[in-house]
């Protein structure tokens, strides 16, 4: 059933109201009728509705039922990602949504080739949300997961450290993830580095404030495959995945 | 340190031999000289060694010591993967040999789009290949994963039972992969399908020989997330990562 996200004040009573460009979507491209079905998702509750009224600018949908969303994992999941080159993070952000992230904060770091500043990364970070909503819809999210705005590696290191779990993914090897210890209602703050991997300091910076240094083994992983493996691992190890 | 793989017959007494495209590499792009150290890796066994003389038809090298490879994982697994659309086989290969596969077996199942016949599907399987062998030098794998040919349902069930844990991704559900029992020093092998997943039948066919189906979570991946999910996984679950 195709699936849409609202925001709260889109619900009024029984009804919620989805604008463009879900209305464009739905009558347009969907081809959608009233009295349809469709799945209305809003911050992990997911609402069946039927199609009341269709036009370009909204539909209003009448709500069924309503449950709280089965697809979401029971673990908070934090990528801190060291910027890569090209449009890597696309396919990062877009598989850490299928894979179950919950909110993916970009990071400068030493080694980053790509030297964004700020500004020039909040151009990115709009698309970089788009494609975190379609892998939403797609992959059958509750949430839509958040990109964040690029952080230093001392915003990192300090926001990585407020999670129940915090681990910093160290090229030059650590802790096995299924040593950790990880539990399920847990958060988890994953740090990745980009093309290179981490400066040592970067890794002690992490690990003064709490961060377990763990190892993907002794194979060398892409920037973008990093990310996917560990997010994957901790899934499976947290009943998640 | 520069990687290289060379087969067998490469090695006389305590020199190997290497040919182009590698003595142009060596040569020309990495401008390396005589008495430089590189790695050659054969079957599972790295040598490092010393450059005797460097040519644009071929590089001498003197086998200074040799020691198995520690990158390579003690399972075998064989990822069977339905064809997907475009060139996401391409990612699916690459990512693969990062994580560790030892086979990559791709597959015609009901529901691929597309319908490469065994002979387009050789063409293809060059380039696949190559693109392995990229990945296993960059990752520091010590063997080059194989690219198999295009092999039916039927042959891929078969090939499949005859590791001693044969998987099969169901989208529909399925035991979780820490629940299988996976262990150390085994062959294990993972069918993965395409876009819109399995028909029933197929995975019947699979599980009739003795396949296990297993689920990936109650998210939806995409066909080219789900065989690193899994792989992750796997290798996770078997100390391999």
């Amino acid at each position: 059933m195709p699936r849409f996200f609202a925001q709260k004040r889109a619900f009024t009573g029984t009804a919620v109201t989805l604008e463009k460009p879900d209305s464009i979507h739905i009558g347009r491209s969907l081809r959608m009728r009233i009295g349809d079905e469709i799945t209305v998702c809003c911050e992990g509750e997911e609402f069946i509705c039927h199609i009341r009224t269709i036009s370009d600018e909204s539909v209003v949908c009448d709500i069924i039922s309503s449950e709280m969303s089965r697809n979401e994992p029971d673990v908070k999941v934090t990528l801190f990602q060291a910027l890569p080159k090209g449009d890597k993070l696309d396919t990062i952000v877009q598989k850490a949504v299928e894979l179950g992230v919950t909110n993916i904060c970009p990071v400068l770091t030493s080694r980053c080739v790509a030297r964004a500043s700020q500004k020039d990364f909040e151009k990115k970070r709009a698309r970089l949300q788009r494609i975190a909503l379609e892998a939403a819809k797609q992959s059958g999210r509750g949430i839509i997961p958040q990109v964040g705005g690029l952080l230093t590696v001392a915003q990192a290191a300090q926001q990585l450290a407020e999670n129940d779990f915090p681990l910093i993914c160290y090229e030059c090897g650590g802790e096995n993830l299924g040593s950790v210890g990880l539990k399920n209602n847990s958060s988890i703050g994953i740090f990745i580095g980009s093309e290179g991997g981490f400066e040592k300091s970067e890794v002690e910076l992490c690990t003064s404030s709490g961060a377990v240094a763990i190892g993907l083994g002794p194979r060398i992983l892409r920037c973008e495959t990093a990310p996917l493996a560990a997010l994957s691992i901790v899934m499976n190890l947290t009943g998640n995945m």
